[in-house]
């Protein structure tokens, strides 16, 4: 799944770039001219006028007394994506998309968010509240201008410290302060004190063992491993606030948010303790027993449970009085804010140490176990997707009806016969023409189109599997693509090609691979709004830390051994179609005739899907590329027909046939 | 010229790494076990025995009272080259090189250095001082590990804040604190106080008026422009410290630094003056008269000149008196440190604005002017290194004597032969066989070589002319190329080829193209030590922001038309030989099939030199390579052959046209 820029909170996308310009701007435009509410308005909107007024007579109160209450998307753990119970924003001001940031005044409430979600941000809040369009030429302003531009001089900002991040609340407050204005702590969070009937509940799934034959490594030799690097930088205790690194760090799995196998939970590791703070409710017998918490002392390696609501209140205790060292808390990673303000707001100066977890880099390195459950999970996931776009295939050459959505729920019915299916990994993208050219697309059914024989059906899906986490984008025509879609189409797949077979050194970054994602497009005068790659988690993360391989990635990170991330570039014709393709690949070993300041690095793809040679034009290729498609073609074929052919998968078969003939090039050259 | 890693202080570049580990180090190693002064000692050797002990005497005075003194190798300006003047550490360690910052303690000096320097600095400097070694392992302490591991609590450090950058100091003085430490102002340079012998005067070369036949656009023009910066961003006064800022600024050269047409001077843009701090000797009534100095009255377009020593008084009296607003200060840039601390320290802090300077963007983008002398150089420069090459080769071939100094020599030769050249832009880099691998190598009695048939000989060098700036590298072999140095030539050549070709658009930045400078030999295990590319000024530095093509760049820009810069990868094998291949480019717009968010700009050669054909293995390449290089050679034979036969000049004839036939591929193939 491709991440679209601005997808960051809109405040740290602002960071570091209106440092300058903050007093430009004097007031804020009129941002919705023509917004009308009524019988008129579109069926998705919601009236937030009462909830709006509660709040205001929240902020009113002497208990809080403060003139703006900013709420962020974030939960406390500076969490990608939230849990339902979690979507604040979505409640004071009906907007549902996934990135954004509200800010509510006493007359005033506004919402910034990014291209993606213009549209459905203007159908869904009332005209109660302003649309910021971050991104878009005028600039709007920024939280930060606003603010200073509506509050007089002595004002108080509220947020609750759990819920945002601390880079953007020491931002926010030095800004403010420059103008005689600051930042208040609200530990009661204002909109959980209104927000009383109607929520989601708090997810009270159980959390499970993730098995070692899945996890290849005890939680005890990854708590070994955090010790060694803290012992390195002299650190004393680390706190993991991150949920994907608290799963992997203690081998359990819950399901806390949606289609990531996590659960809502703090953790932290010093010199002679773990600790691990949760909802009781959640652990069984046999995940206490794991973490042999039953007993459990100081000095021994086990870990000792606390109350998930009494994390901020324990770590101040122990601040004061057990931990006499450095404390390690994550600041700002690949795809998660910095930790919240309410632990950097404890920490003295002097004792802090803010940088990236740890724990980033460690998860990253898959163990061979992980590697090789990371390689079964997307063989058979790539099973499921070559069946289901097989029966597509025949089902629409045989005019049968299908949409977005009937399709998408037609891939999941593939992927659930697959052995150690949990879930899909994310919303499944099933964009058919138009819709295609929507970068995060899913279909509702207020937009599902048809599929048919008239565009291009883009379709970016993943499964959950207890061996991994699986990601993969193929895009098909089912009648006859034109010149101009198949000349993108086969650039697309150029820059898939160029990006498997890159060799990197270790000094390479990240964000250094969008020139070889992209140069077979830049050539062509095309591109894509969107990066070409993100790390992937084992049976946990769809975007995993530490890759990234975008223009707006501000930390870039090196490749090692062992991680797996997507390739993953496109070309969207705004409302005509879209194009991307997507391969899982993982970090290996280069075989290189020298090996000077090596060693180096290179990609093997784990996703095995063949692509569409009726989209490909093979004369724009090099003969380097087409002698990599025709191998890739190969490989598929082995792996995925000896499966097709054991199950006797004849629909599957005769579709895999049809594509892994060799194509050839119209000339030969020697290779470089 | 490359630019090896390590060029930056050694400060800056453990500025952010060494957060975290900085109380690891308990005492400084021993670094030099078996350092002996006398006899034995090298020739070059300087004893610093009675320098230390005068620097010693005065750090213990009662008017500095400082238990430590940090030399560094900046001027006043921050400049990546210094005056002779202003080698204040070649004075107190004997160390010679560019690169490097020096501590004096009550009884300890050590110098941190790269490892381009280590033999040099072990030679020239006697047993009082230990040499640190940055980039090897075990690391070194750092300057400021070492300094909290020699000092005890309550002592003050001392550096003069006109010569240390202001980041650098804040960053010490933060960390001496947390060791119950200080920085101190030391406003006398204690080094100029005990350095009254010998020492190389200040630079009298008068400062003369660039003409606008050469400029293309007058010095109130770009006021002009930077004022509209300045309005855009709500800055009333601009600080412009670089030299070459300066100098572009005012269409002013001067001769002040090696190699660089620059001038000592310091200069204010305001909202209703300039200001231009300089020595008052080197002014002449022309440049007066283009300043409009004489009767400068405020709100004119006129020049107020002051005395250059009172630039600092000025300023602080300004900020008092006459400046409200916000004031930008130059922060670290491409090539720059930040500005000095003494200026840095005297603006509030609530009116600082603390960014790179806008002057560094506006130069980089040559007007039309700029272009066309640019291009005039860079082929004069071509014609005289082709007469040079055609020359040597055939003295070579005759069994003539020559080595690396007198070859260098000789080329100069040929250069002064050109029209409007001002002299070399760096020291050359002749180097043959094994001392081509040595990056930053100049050629010295003591090690040069004899150029002969044996191996590669490495020549990276470069003219002044008052029309633009060059600087190129090629690598020819006069007699029998190994396979080996024919693999590396002709991929160093691809890594050539491919970033001329690449395609880029508004997002990619100049750190971003690495990767395809470096893949062809990647794919073979190869790789260099060094930067890829880096901006080049018009009669101006040979190092310009804001390009610059490196791992170790940590301020990444964009590419923009008219910039120029170098493409040069190169291979070096320790012991053995050198390869590097150097050609200057402009930055223009790329013509494409279709426009989708573009515009997209590609890369156009300006150096016209001819590649060695024996050295190249065509087998490797791809067709559009060779294509490439097939038709770089006739557009060489074209530009060069006509210069060339206009002055008859029939050995450099014979030289070229042996070297321009089309080299035919194996086999041919459709390109990407």
């Amino acid at each position: 799944m491709a991440r679209a820029r601005w997808t960051g909170p809109p405040l740290l996308a602002g960071l570091f770039v209106v440092l300058t310009v903050l007093d430009a701007i004097s007031g804020a435009p009129v941002t919705r001219p023509d917004c009308q509410d009524g019988p008129s308005a579109p069926p998705n909107r919601v009236d937030t006028s009462e909830r709006l007024q509660r709040l205001r007579e929240v902020m009113a109160d002497s208990r809080y007394n403060i003139d703006a209450y900013i709420v962020p998307m974030d939960d406390e753990h500076q969490s990608e994506y939230v849990s339902p119970h979690d979507a604040r924003i979505g409640f004071i001001s009906g907007f549902s998309g996934s990135a954004g940031l509200a800010i509510v005044t006493k007359d005033k409430a506004a919402l910034w968010t990014d291209g993606r979600y213009f549209l459905q941000a203007e159908q869904e809040m009332d005209c109660n509240w302003e649309l910021m369009r971050n991104g878009t030429e005028p600039k709007p302003p920024s939280e930060v201008q606003w603010l200073t531009s509506e509050l007089s001089r002595g004002s108080s900002v509220g947020a609750d410290p759990r819920l945002l991040a601390a880079k953007d609340w020491l931002y926010i407050d030095s800004q403010l302060r420059a103008e005689g204005m600051q930042m208040k702590l609200a530990y009661e969070n204002l909109i959980d004190l209104i927000w009383t009937e109607g929520r989601p509940p708090l997810s009270d799934e159980p959390i499970v063992v993730h098995n070692l034959t899945y996890a290849g490594k005890t939680w005890e030799s990854k708590v070994e491993e955090a010790r060694d690097y803290m012992r390195e930088e002299k650190v004393e205790v680390l706190l993991v606030s991150a949920l994907d690194e608290v799963a992997w760090l203690f081998n359990l799995r819950g399901n806390d948010i949606p289609h990531t196998p996590v659960f809502k939970a703090y953790a932290v590791i010093d010199s002679d303790s773990v600790h691990l703070w949760v909802d009781p409710d959640k652990l069984t017998d046999e995940v206490r027993q794991h973490l042999r918490a039953p007993g459990c002392q100081i000095g021994d390696m086990c870990v000792t449970l606390h109350f998930y609501q009494e994390v901020l209140h324990n770590f101040g205790t122990y601040i004061r009085q057990k931990w006499k060292g450095k404390i390690l808390l994550p600041d700002e990673s690949t795809f998660i804010d910095s930790v919240s303000f309410s632990f950097y707001n404890q920490v003295p100066a002097s004792r802090l140490v803010f940088v990236e977890s740890p724990i980033v880099r460690m998860k990253g390195r898959k163990n061979e176990v992980e590697i090789a459950g990371m390689k079964a999970a997307n063989k058979r996931d790539s099973v499921a997707l070559c069946e289901f776009l097989a029966f597509m295939e025949e089902e629409i050459h045989a005019g049968k009806e299908w949409d977005e959505i009937s399709a998408a729920e037609k891939l999941k019915e593939f992927r659930a016969e697959q052995t150690l299916f949990r879930g899909i990994s994310f919303e499944t993208i099933s964009a058919f023409g138009s819709n295609g050219a929507v970068i995060h697309y899913a279909p509702s059914n207020a937009t599902k189109l048809p599929i048919d024989t008239s565009s291009t059906y883009l379709l970016d899906s993943g499964g959950q599997y207890l061996d991994g986490t699986t990601d993969v984008t193929r895009t098909m025509h089912y009648g006859q693509p034109t010149e101009f879609q198949k000349e993108a189409y086969t650039r697309v797949l150029m820059g898939v090609i160029d990006l498997a077979t890159t060799v990197v050194n270790r000094k390479i970054t990240d964000t250094q691979l969008e020139i070889v994602a992209r140069e077979p497009l830049f050539r062509a005068g095309l591109s894509y709004r969107h990066g070409s790659g993100h790390g992937i988690g084992s049976y946990l993360g769809i975007h995993e830390g530490p890759i990234n391989i975008s223009f707006r990635n501000k930390l870039p990170h090196v490749f090692e051994l062992g991680q797996f991330l997507s390739h993953e570039p496109g070309f969207y014709k705004d409302g005509s179609f879209g194009i991307r393709l997507e391969n899982i690949v993982l970090v290996k070993n280069a075989e290189t005739k020298h090996n000077f300041d090596g060693p180096y690095m290179t990609f093997e793809p784990v996703t095995l899907v063949p692509f569409e040679r009726d989209l490909i034009e093979p004369d724009l290729m090099t003969v380097d590329q087409v002698q990599w498609l025709n191998e890739y073609h190969q490989l598929v074929e082995q792996e995925m027909g000896a499966v097709l052919r054991q199950g006797n998968r004849q629909r599957a078969l005769r579709w895999l046939t049809a594509r892994i003939a060799p194509i050839k090039p119209a000339n030969m050259t020697p290779s470089a």
